[in-house]
């Protein structure tokens, strides 16, 4: 498994759906930067989708626990270790899965690559799992404002829900002040990390910076950015990276969410020996996600950019 | 820098457009594997773009010189090691550039966090560059087609060219063969390690899989793939990838690529003054670079495969 | 920092000693092993030191708290989390360093490096981050179990302790059962990731394999190993250890550590002035702490193992 | 294989000692430092140890060829490759070992790991691949002179040869100028990385750093060092490392190397059936290595400390 992420401010997950507790470990946070906690109370109540339309979020308080790195609300430079325990888990709803592979999921897939799977609410794939991410990214954001960098993610488009469907959307971000020069050349180029962060995040499809997928249909000269004398430039197609770095504009890219895959019809599943049983689903599952994600974009964004700014040694 | 890709197949990368030589290194490809040396010869051929249209390539053969790692052309699990010397650059087509810096390109960024750039023919950010990709991708599918994996690419759609303009274009690439469960969970998901290897080609602009950003209007009951009675399932909407890992399905993405950025008509550059200059560019420039590419995407691919096969014990 | 460690078989660690709580992730662990709390259990109680000479340990039961990766007694392949609280911290003991640098200890460095140091019983740098590794280390060891590996350490030598004086000592450790061909060639030589290993526990001042030292006076003709004819070595001068790969035979190695530095006389400490303090210490300080190390020698080892072992698709 | 060591600083190493050529690839290097040729050639002729006492060195002049990465004797920032065509090799003299593994050497683990092993030479295994370390630390000190930090390794101790056996012995290396704090805590101290570093010499069989094995005989009051008012030490028992980092003392370590194990008397060797072969050694090999081995040693400590210069922001 892959759960850990970053070069030089290195993220550690941990925790099922419907296990103990979910938590991370950030190793390689600078020393001596105030940490306010009711930012990142903020942040996990954005993730949560409170007073959201179309959500039906878990209701428990999401009370996170400090373990270590953080003393009188300022980093030590060691590693900040937080847990959350799971305390409204329905673990019986999910009884029906136990021994069935859900379409659209990886039951089946995590069952292949590991012999043994927790069936309990998806266990450790669940959408829960970004919680972890959303109190590192709360913290990276808090590092960046240090240094005049800001991002922020917003809905972009979603679209209407039938009565008995789901439905997915997209997201886009943008990344203020970062300075000249962000991102590894070659095969860590900030578009690569980028890509890569936003892909790791459950039901995402695609990614796109700048102009995206509709530079391929642009014609040279449209798409070049004309420069004005202090190096912005006149338009910003390629999305404020050249040559895999950061060029002072504002980094912008969009991230595309598939449906929720839990559809409120009933289900059409598969056991170990491929005989189908169609199952109505229980437990708490929302007709968009999309929204509730836009917090773990804008979280991963800033994950990658602490890393790069430790990496051009610019912090 | 980041001129290393992967985990137990690494491949590291040297050399700049106009300087003695571009090459590179694998470590960790597998022993005893046989390589067909006439085989890597045909996919930089396909990436010089002999008698494409709309292509410009260098006048020179691209000779492998094999340094290491091979012997009676078989793998010997030591690092392979590659190159090939840099012939028909004409460096003086880039003298007009050495001080200035170019709309589009890298010049800027790169003088910014280095301080210093090879301005010959674009030095390391040159898709010279992607020629060791290419060698080792190939050295990548000869290890995949051991275990019955095929990785192709194809030039998807791409615009037709103004007289005096230039354009992108997309490819789509599919992976067939993969055995279940290839793929790390969590931030190591393949469509994460996919998306980083392709956006860190040259001109790459947006990734997606499956349905891709077209997902993001579909709604659940039509995203979901249906069970058959083999696990294989009726349709493929997700790209045969659920929760990060292969499920036996074709893995299929579509790649973006903007139009080159040297456009046949006066550039408008700026010097480190920020003064503009109006430049007339020399030295050989393609219209279209989509199907030049098609190649590098299909190496980019492979290496990601072959590092997944050794990270889940599958080779 | 470097608060991970291993390339497959991760270990992360968090805490400081007198803190909320120290713990660990371990990612990549395989799924389906079968987990003996006890026997975890023990190994604490063994770097505890009940009921050893000249160690004076915390009253407190370390008892681990298991949030995550274990369901039923068995792995699932996703991160294994765990932590103790601290519960008998006599942080007041410490008020007295607060301003001032210890001789021998990481007090002066520390602050150097990050501007801020928890100066509460030495916070990150004190042994008791050792924990975290006897932990993982223990379920390292029921890892390599099941392939017949067996990891001993035991007490090698150690000086009589004077009344009002501290010692150091060695530590000698076996590895039994390893397949050959378990390490990596020229850099991860399975030496290299011994001794890097060993020299990441506090106090350790020295490692060496087979005959060590010793080595360096002998003749050619004494050291060499002469094969049996079933490629076992009549004799292991080599230490198990050949071309950086293990040969079958047992692995042997062996750490020095200094003794421990605070002693039970006044300290000559100096505050950030660099004036002197000669203090009087408090607290709770072994006259020996390597009987207490020999457990944290047999963790690092295994994990250094598990980690060559799923790197050579042997697990 | 391991064949990369560095974590910013990356060394990449490839070629067999009888293959075409050794050399490396050095991703992350500053750019704009000066590159002083003349010194890299000066620590080449001291690794083939030109007019030594017991040196039987390969008549070839070792021209190094650049590849990248150097501009006007300058380094752009971008790979430096570099290599040495392997021109004096007499394969033939290896063809007695073909078909059987000699006592000592890799043969046998490297044959049971890979299934194949190049016997010309010692191919990878052998201490050709040294070349490659010692370029690239002698790029790595001019690096570090920049901020003057110097790396000096000498020879401490050496038996005297028999006039039919072989002789190893130990090298000793201080490093000095380095700024307070370079190492990172917990897993990757100093001592860790310096340990692995000279563990992955060939015939390096332990490491010790300040008083090292000696320490563990010492009382705690002879050991630690007395602080003077400018925070310099009155001694340096700890080898200027406190808590894994640099105190601002000068690093000091010893490394022990076991005898040449290629002895001038008949070598009782076995078949890949087990059965012993009496072979008379052919081929050139030293009566000692330990002299041509100081300037590997100091090129393997120079790159440890540019990567920890790097990873602390001290460059």
């Amino acid at each position: 498994m892959s759960n850990i992420i970053g070069q030089l401010f290195r993220l550690t997950t941990f925790g099922e759906s419907h296990g103990v507790a979910v938590g991370g470990v950030i190793d390689g946070c600078p020393s001596r930067v105030a940490i306010d906690i009711d930012a990142i109370r903020c942040d996990l109540r954005r993730r949560r989708g409170d007073g959201m339309e179309r959500v039906t979020s878990r209701h428990e308080p999401d009370d996170v626990e400090w373990l270590s790195g953080i003393i009188d609300d300022q980093t030590l430079g060691t590693p900040i270790a937080f847990m959350v325990y799971n305390r409204d888990a329905h673990s019986d709803d999910y009884q029906q899965y136990r021994d069935i592979f859900r379409p659209g999921h990886s039951d089946y897939t995590w069952q292949q690559r590991y012999g043994i799977r927790d069936w309990r609410g998806g266990g450790r794939s669940a959408a829960r799992e970004t919680l972890s991410r959303v109190v590192a990214g709360a913290i990276a954001k808090q590092v960046l404002s240090q240094r005049g960098i800001c991002v922020t993610a917003e809905l972009d488009t979603i679209s209407n829900t039938l009565t008995n469907d789901t439905v997915g959307g997209t997201v886009r971000c943008v990344v203020t002040g970062a300075p000249v020069g962000l991102g590894e050349p070659i095969f860590g180029k900030m578009q690569s990390q980028l890509a890569a962060a936003m892909l790791s995040i459950p039901s995402v499809t695609g990614f796109e910076f700048g102009e995206g997928f509709h530079a391929a249909a642009m014609f040279g000269s449209e798409y070049i950015d004309r420069w004005n004398s202090d190096f912005t430039t006149q338009t910003n197609h390629c999305g404020g990276l050249q040559g895999g770095l950061t060029n002072g504009m504002p980094v912008t890219f969009r991230v595309a969410f598939h449906p929720v895959v839990t559809i409120p019809q009933p289900l059409p599943c598969v056991d170990k020996e491929g005989h189908e049983h169609v199952v109505e689903p229980k437990g708490r599952h929302d007709r968009s996600h999309v929204q509730r994600a836009v917090v773990v974009v804008e979280a991963m964004a800033a994950l990658v950019m602490v890393d790069n700014l430790l990496m051009a040694n610019k912090y």
